[in-house]
């Protein structure tokens, strides 16, 4: 079965969008998605950005939060809370989809998001990420305390480097197993084509 | 008939596949399509930018490539040329297209924009943008005079203008007559659903 990367950030609004799209779009074209959380601040800040460009540039910032508002209204959730601060400091989120198994992973995820994007939750408090994980079956205290463990903190920044060393600069981004970057959640049609085989007549 | 306003600049690598697309798909949807060429450089050098943000950041202007060749090939164009120097000169071409009369100003839009990505041809040379218009039927000599004058400067400006005070940051941006905003040529789905009425059970 083909697969694709998805490579995401619990800070990130279309990170959100993409995690509620990529199964049913995945399923549907007959390809595998693994999940692939990663933390995009250290790749911002050696682009030189101290923060999210969308704070950075405020035209850029407000049309995109109104776009989020349109994007997810049409997935069903016409009421955005905006995280406050933004963004989101996602590092605990993402240490504990590290933690988790392959098969757990998807389901947290879009957990997270959608606490801190419909539900306004701080994704940063241990206790909202250990009820959510409560949520779903787990045992919320072994698993924050394994999401502390070093050998997990080491896979996070492992993985972070390979997004970097892949071309990564932004969230989200899927990958082929062929090494083909596509950036965006706009690109998940695309990037799906590609995995099974579609070339669009471009030169080899 | 619902119109949208197509916002574009033609060193803008996504203005060329949204000038590709936006009739076909307005046309299905059974909206109209006013066509708006402006300068996006006044509005970058407001945000800090000195050139274009793919040129300013490699590793996003890397994707843009592949991402645009992948696009313009599904449009048909498998060999997509890199103007040099990238973002190319487009004030000829928009002085022209914002001299001609709004029925003649999409076929001209569409044949600069080929000229530039798929023939490689330098759009700020006059010779260039004379061909191409000459080719259209057009009284080049007459044109390109037209262009040059003072009122069609003003005109471009005064549109340019426009563009910043509705909040437009980028090319190509669809604008609803209710003053939606829309960036990007993948929003033009969405802006042609928004003209049409559609709001996706958004609160008013």
């Amino acid at each position: 079965m083909a697969t694709i990367e998805f490579w995401y950030e619990f800070a990130s609004t279309y990170s959100f969008l993409a995690a509620e799209e990529v199964e049913a779009a995945a399923q549907q074209a007959g390809v595998g998605v693994l999940w692939r959380p990663f933390l995009l601040g250290p790749i911002f800040a050696g682009q030189g950005y101290a923060t999210s460009p969308f704070n950075l540039f405020p035209l850029k910032g407000r049309n995109m939060w109104r776009d989020l508002a349109r994007r997810a209204a049409q997935l069903g959730h016409p009421a955005i809370v905006r995280p406050d601060p933004f963004p989101a400091n996602g590092l605990l989120a993402a240490r504990v989809a590290t933690a988790l198994a392959d098969a757990d992973r998807p389901a947290f995820s879009r957990a997270v998001f959608r606490a801190e994007f419909v539900a306004g939750d701080d994704i940063s408090d241990r206790a909202v990420i250990g009820r959510l994980a409560a949520g779903l079956g787990h045992d919320a205290e072994a698993l924050l305390a394994r999401a502390g463990a070093d050998e997990v903190k080491a896979a996070l920044r492992t993985a972070t480097a390979r997004a970097e060393q892949i071309g990564i600069y932004g969230a989200p981004s899927f990958v082929t197993a062929d090494g083909e970057l596509f950036w965006g959640s706009d690109r998940l049609a695309d990037a799906l084509a590609w995995a099974k085989g579609e070339r669009w007549g471009l030169p080899a």
